[in-house]
């Protein structure tokens, strides 16, 4: 967001940043005041269904040639909107950087806020979601594993292992 | 920071929360109005020296059972301090949370804030810092992979390749 005072070890003001593709040392520009990143693209995540709703995603770092064991996305969901309820190997860990909204995971239901950081433990079934009446969009970060598997959705969750 | 709605599949209210040690899904709560933690303690990162000075770490997640092959964690760094000027191997992805800072990776020296995007490449050398006349810390994310190198510390940097 301040990119003002940008300048080499040897003081020239404002070098021409590095590209955003490739294996070298980079800024990834936030806008000031939106949640968006220079030169990465918004992507719907997956087009609304009885299954999601209104979910976008960004991918902030490890799509574009950087070698870390990790990806790191921004996604957003809309009021009324939410993700898969879904399970998978791979863990999550999620940090809320926009709004507010539900983490679901197993039978735990958090509402988390900007700062909290939620930890999905593998295999464990779980949601996002935007309450409708928010006066903006729920966004987060997410950060996975770079080698993954693939997630399955779940029919469902059954009796809640913690109130029965 | 919103706890209140906390709940179970079955509608039990704000049911006991999972512990923070074990691979299990939980949450970890930022304290409203400051960079805390709940039961994350802080750990002073290294002592002040000539390298590094002013800087203190909280481990958010890897440290505490979790599988994921990355750690993340919580850097902040006093008005005037900085951390020590290094390259390793393993990269590092660095997303501010609090303030603005400098990031130094090779040549460019670059001003970022809350919602950047910085990644250091591996073995360039690098080094955070947080001005002097800061009227708050410098605060960053700071992921990394959860098998990594050491760091060696850098003598100096010779003479700016994009300058020269």
């Amino acid at each position: 967001m301040a990119a003002s005072k940008d300048r080499t070890r040897g003081g020239l003001d404002a070098p021409p940043p590095p590209p955003i593709d490739g294996n070298h040392s980079k800024v990834i520009r936030k806008a000031a005041g939106a949640f968006e990143w220079k030169d990465v693209p918004l992507e719907a995540y997956k087009t609304t269904t009885a299954d999601y709703k209104g979910i976008s995603r960004r991918e902030l770092v490890g799509k574009r040639g950087e070698s870390t064991k990790f990806h790191v996305r921004y996604f957003e969901i809309q009021p009324g909107g939410h993700s898969t309820l879904e399970k998978h190997e791979h863990e999550h860990v999620v940090i809320p950087m926009r709004g507010a909204g539900e983490a679901q995971a197993g039978c735990y239901i958090w509402t988390v806020g900007v700062g909290d950081v939620v930890y999905v433990s593998p295999s464990d079934p779980h949601q996002f979601r935007c309450p409708a009446d928010a006066k903006e969009p729920f966004g987060f970060l997410c950060i996975v594993n770079s080698e993954r598997d693939r997630p399955t959705p779940v029919d469902g969750l059954g009796v809640c292992r913690i109130c029965e």
